[in-house]
């Protein structure tokens, strides 16, 4: 099993792929990137840009993900070991994760209020963190910021630091700040945030923030391809990679990344961008096998609402951390059941490429995605 | 099976982390690695002195090596495929190696003529070259340097390149020269050489050397453990790293290396310091899994001169490339008669450090191994 986005466009190339990798071994790994990459040359993938313009390299580490993790699965199935065992042998016996907040109305505009209720301003957001870390237990937080003006943030996360002041706590803006305001929002949270994620956009943009302020940078936006990383290196733009094999071109090759990030001194998250439970054992796996994976990793679960497509029981969160399967391949099973409500949902739904600028202008005509908006 | 180096500090070393990893699956290569950093912390090896001053770093991935390979060996043996498959699988079905050449005397002092014979000036390498070339088809040369001052040896590679026109050629004076030197040969070897390797010693040095000759610089001396990396990146002191397990810390950890060779726009070769057919197994496997290993790796293979310590078979030489072992592991068996006799061999040899400086002094009292020699 694998897991990937769901966009159209990048599901009609998986498709066209995957009709180039039937008959392979599923150790033929450097085989399929090849032959994926035979197929997707010259073409760009914008998918929702969060990772900045669409590039050849970054589509086929995108497309080949999802088979090279279920090959892993199926090795591992294969040989009776835990999909950890093919990437080394865990190093932890759970993966920390962390508190992931939103800004969010009480429910979706036109829906019931969801059980998370309405987090628009700081109380808002302890009421979420405190319920989060009541039910998983997450000893990390951070916060998913740039919605608001940056003062505003500046108040939410100082606020959050003071109720949770034990509990290391990151802001992450998406890079909707300029340079200065960047700069000015890192020195004023000096001693309270973890560390800054993406700030402003760009590999330039960042170094010139990280030079000016006193806590290590953060990014799952500048630096999300290797090419990006010797003038990422170069400009010593980020003290922190945010990793995620979804566009990283799977399991194998991320730990490629944690290899490069440990010999040039960075430190290690993950980065995620929603996921159901195949991809939560995968990021597990990964994770629990690569020593300089440090700091609690990002994860969307509990946005999921205990929707997922696995059998519910093989994965769970003790103490804000995901004990790691121990059964083989990935040691999570499809529950076709639940598979087959979540497709009528993406069906019925509508929704065939994320676009969250049209999204939230259909609230907020005015809204502009142009950045930096501070 | 692995193969390692035979200084006796250094199996000492090995054997006594050995009894740290008993019990361990093999899948634990984390955890062993972990185990024997644990055991090495502080104590230095400077084994023969060849990649630098010795650095706790470099002993941990020596002393892990042997046992990776041992376990990936097994891997591959119970999950029925050859190693290569276990390092993402071949992208091409032989692996190229090159005529390496050494400048010798018709035998070793004392002892008969071997079959090489003399080797002294450019036609004693020709001679050397046509043979090797006759008998492995090899399509690439390496002359290892160094020997005589650099006016010999520009002369000796210009004649090879005549008699050789269409075979990339490389020269190695293993950091005998000045950077003046360096310069100097670099500049008159314009379009005699496919690459220049470690003309002069030290990251900056190279670094000086690059700025000015035509051909890439390559290197098995200077950045030979992960944290050479940053600094030679940083000042573009190398265009081609010489991949070698042994001192890498076995295959997955090179092929680590291989993908930050491939992020930083480095070629890449293989170093060979001696090996038999377990080696040369694994390096043949690592070098097939690894897309962007292109150059033909170096081999002594023939400088044993058909001993070894595998059953004969598995390994062979067709137009200087080694067919990949599609058997499950290595592909390759223990020849223990052939083992017991090279052990007699060594025990009777009384080297238990290889220490070149003093085997040449026994002949010539007055070389010094200062450098640069020139």
């Amino acid at each position: 099993m694998g897991e990937t986005y769901g966009d159209l466009d990048h599901l009609g190339k998986v498709r066209e792929c995957a009709q180039a990798l039937i008959g392979l071994d599923v150790h033929a790994l450097n085989t399929m990137y090849a032959r994926i990459a035979a197929l997707v040359g010259g073409t760009v993938h914008d998918l929702h840009g969060l990772t900045g313009a669409g590039t050849t390299e970054k589509s086929v580490d995108r497309i080949f993900s999802p088979f090279e993790v279920a090959c892993l699965d199926i090795r591992g199935k294969a040989a009776g070991v835990p999909v950890s065992d093919l990437l080394g042998g865990k190093v932890r016996d759970a993966v920390p994760y962390s508190a992931y907040l939103f800004y969010k109305w009480a429910g979706h505009p036109g829906q019931d209020p969801d059980r998370f209720g309405a987090a628009l301003d700081e109380t808002g957001l302890i009421e979420q963190a405190k319920l989060l870390i009541d039910e998983y237990g997450f000893q990390s937080v951070k916060l998913k910021g740039g919605v608001f003006p940056p003062d505003q943030e500046i108040a939410a996360t100082r606020a959050l630091h003071e109720a949770f002041p034990d509990t290391p706590l990151r802001l992450d803006p998406n890079a909707a700040w300029s340079i200065a305001t960047s700069i000015r929002v890192g020195r004023e949270l000096e001693g309270v945030l973890q560390y800054l994620e993406d700030p402003t956009s760009g590999i330039d943009g960042m170094a010139e923030v990280a030079a000016s302020v006193p806590m290590p940078l953060a990014t799952n936006m500048c630096v999300v391809t290797p090419e990006h990383f010797p003038p990422a290196m170069a400009s010593r733009a980020i003290g922190v990679l945010l990793l995620d094999h979804h566009y990283w071109g799977g399991l194998v090759r991320s730990s490629h990344i944690a290899a490069m990030c440990d010999t040039f001194g960075l430190g290690m998250s993950m980065h995620s961008n929603s996921h159901l439970g195949i991809s939560l054992a995968a990021m597990t796996h990964l994770a629990a096998a690569t020593p300089n994976l440090t700091f609690a990793c990002d994860t969307h679960t509990p946005w999921q609402d205990g929707q997922d497509v696995v059998l519910p029981g093989a994965l769970r969160f003790v103490n804000g951390a995901v004990p790691v399967p121990t059964t083989p391949g990935l040691g999570v099973e499809l529950d076709r059941d639940a598979l087959a409500v979540m497709n009528e949902q993406y069906e019925k739904c509508g929704i065939r490429s994320r676009d969250d600028t049209a999204y939230i202008q259909r609230f907020d005509p005015s809204f502009s995605p142009n950045k930096p908006r501070w």
